[in-house]
């Protein structure tokens, strides 16, 4: 029991580093650039508050469990941004080694299950998983055109690359995904994007 | 459905100042105070991995989205540190009255849903509530106890305010609470808390 609880201790606070992890996304009236816990919290919060748009029957409580612990990688593998596509070239294989050691703090069985619930995500096959993409992409969305496009315009993003990442939340909600074309126009017209 | 997705939105978008409420906890390694949204995050996480320990039958999802969500009245009414008698003699009636407004932008329904877990959480009756409050409880107690008592060091915190705080988590865990009670023993052994 001791040792079990022990090694529960030391993965909470590993994972106290994810605070530490700082994304491209401004926080609300613009802010510092918010962190990847920051992140999280944000988005487990909106997968129960949008699961009514889920074009797919989900479980919420999978849904924010995915949400809370997607970006616990990052603590070794960094965050990588969106739109820069050398890094991404090699971020999979950087997540897969961090995942091994981070994951590997917790006693096996409660590791396995995390490390599951991760390659879920990652894989973006289920519904759940499809869903907590929606949040992973729309919750940035929704505070850099709170902020007037100011992270798109900082990295001279083009429209058509918005575009292109949003895609994959077509399948995981209708609502939600008109709700970003519409942002992604009006942004584009405002000048915050690239033609 | 647009007007119901516009408050939504709103509410995502209000909430995001939860990002700057400070606790008067440090992060691990001696680093900067912790934030709300960050304390949440880390609250949820823990409730789903220490969710073995509890006294009584639980509904984990239950306890992580009322963690997610405890302390968003502290957009308006501050963070009132555990120390601080004062301050606590307020808290309650600050806090309902933030309940109202932030809560009040949200659809009927939703926002009431949020109350009633939110209601719940602080009149601490229900197996969900304790076990959310013996995280809201622990999670400081382990970011404090890895920087060696500093957050205490720095109040002049006596023992036996700590242990009172800290006995509202005996009827949630007895594993957790003979944690804390070690932590509370050693750091009183060291001279982070006063006799």
């Amino acid at each position: 029991m001791d040792d079990r609880l022990k090694k529960q201790i030391d993965f909470i606070l590993e994972i106290d580093k994810e605070k530490s992890i700082f994304r491209q996304t401004s926080l609300t009236n613009h802010g510092r650039k918010e962190n990847d816990a920051e992140h999280a919290w944000h988005m487990a919060v909106m997968a129960w508050l949008l699961s009514e748009y889920s074009n797919e029957k989900i479980d919420v409580g999978k849904v924010m469990l995915m949400c809370l612990v997607h970006d616990i990688v990052e603590i070794d593998a960094g965050d990588t941004y969106a739109y820069d596509e050398e890094a991404k070239k090699t971020q999979g294989e950087r997540e897969e080694v961090a995942a091994d050691r981070i994951f590997g703090i917790l006693p096996s069985d409660q590791g396995k299950k995390l490390r599951i619930i991760f390659e879920e995500f990652e894989k973006n096959e289920t519904p759940e998983a499809r869903f907590a993409h929606a949040m992973d992409n729309f919750q940035p969305l929704l505070l850099n055109n709170s902020n007037g496009g100011n992270d798109w315009k900082e990295h001279g993003i083009r429209a058509e690359q918005v575009v292109k990442r949003q895609e994959r939340c077509k399948g995981a909600s209708d609502v939600i995904f008109a709700k970003i074309m519409d942002i992604i126009d009006s942004n584009l017209k405002a000048g915050n994007l690239r033609d």
